[in-house]
């Protein structure tokens, strides 16, 4: 089991207060010891943290709760390793780049036979079913859709029907962004949030820390917060049900497709 | 005109001490204040930090200064922009996936009409002719060599001839990894300067500081600086001539194609 936390945004936000409850888990209030990695778009490009040490113990990751780097998307993921070894390669979350736009992919799960999928496209660098799964739902896409499809929706259908088939080889939580929307997929566990006027206090279930959002924000901000359990004891989660997903832009949800 | 700073070593190896002359010229010694940015290969994989911001006022510059990370391979730049506007997506070093493996380019230069060549498999996110240039490298590899080629000679030879063809167009002094051997193309500035026991003292050119690499390595360490104007005032640099191109490996020159 992994940990996946996600932002969608209206505006250029940090993510320090609920990174900071995610860093916990990795080796500390939970056994995810085994990297981390986060994701940040930034107008149309995309940085990206990895370490393949335990997130409690990471200079870097304490340099991204310092630093407060603001964006409109983020994908983070702290790892337990069941397949595949513990090193930078194999650390989410994965990018690869598709009609000119960074994408980057973080999944919390196993697959069965996964790397038996032909791959076009994309190959993987490291060895983790993770990694082959975003390569072949890439290719697929890429395949498809040689340009970016007139309509998004096409593109939102085509990723919920290539998930429903990877979804059937076991779990299949994951983050997805192409540079415009964040895309969420449940398959066992996956909640939201979304936060905006009159904002309120948070407490973070895994460490002692109150944030109160009307002192950091202004009353047009509007952000949401994805992650495989909810981070905050005090507010309301959208829990997810297995097989759907939601796609989120700028800080809202827009669609859910489901069964 | 921007710096390039390209490192190889037959041991994991920091590259602290070259960075932080490096980083002097990005706003403080030099006027390249228009971001930076550098990929450290790690076993299989490569990490990258980019930042918009100049160098000499970095937090993330700051953090790898300090960090000491430790790689085989490493490409750095930092910028001073002709195209493109300063933002993340336009900050070297480019990275993209080819045959599993991740490839990294930096470049100091312009290069006259590069835009209007067709690109295949690979498409710029930024708006540099830098980027640019790298997708269409990496997209004419990829079209002759599917596969990585038997002989690893043939793919440096193309390489080479790609090289002297993009040269044409302009001032090509890149750095380039396959995440196997580091590309050093001269165009116009670049030197190297290759470590090895007996160790010395090396002094700084753009801070007054002085490193006694005696004390740091082991009798077995070496390690190839590459840049665009050497780093250090007491020690013999290579200056590489107009139109070549060297591969390094583990430490050491492999082979130079020149006319």
């Amino acid at each position: 089991m992994c940990e996946l936390l996600g932002m969608s945004a209206n505006v250029p936000t940090d993510i320090c207060f609920s990174f900071t409850g995610l860093m916990q888990r990795g080796g500390k209030t939970g056994p995810h010891r085994d990297g981390w990695g986060i994701a940040f778009y930034e107008g149309g490009g995309c940085r990206m943290f990895h370490d393949p040490v335990p997130s409690a113990e990471s200079e870097i990751a304490r340099l991204v709760q310092r630093y407060a780097i603001k964006s409109q998307i983020v994908i983070s993921h702290i790892r337990r390793a069941n397949r595949g070894r513990v090193c930078l390669e194999n650390t989410h979350p994965f990018g690869r780049e598709l009609w000119g736009r960074p994408w980057a992919f973080a999944h919390n799960g196993q697959l069965r036979g996964v790397k038996r999928l032909p791959l076009s496209g994309y190959r993987p660098i490291g060895s983790t079913d993770s990694e082959h799964a975003f390569c072949w739902l890439l290719g697929q896409i890429r395949e498809r859709f040689p340009q970016p499809p007139r309509q998004p929706a096409d593109l939102w259908r085509y990723v919920y029907t290539l998930s429903r088939e990877l979804g059937e080889r076991g779990v299949f939580n994951y983050l997805l962004s192409d540079a415009r929307h964040l895309y969420a997929h449940c398959s066992s566990e996956l909640s939201w949030l979304t936060r905006r006027a009159p904002f309120g206090q948070a407490r973070l279930t895994d460490v002692d820390m109150t944030v109160d959002f009307q002192q950091e924000t202004t009353p047009n901000d509007i952000v949401t917060i994805v992650a495989t359990r909810p981070l905050t004891t005090n507010e309301a989660w959208t829990v997810m049900p297995p097989g759907a997903l939601t796609l989120f832009s700028a800080g809202t949800s827009m669609v859910t497709f489901a069964d």
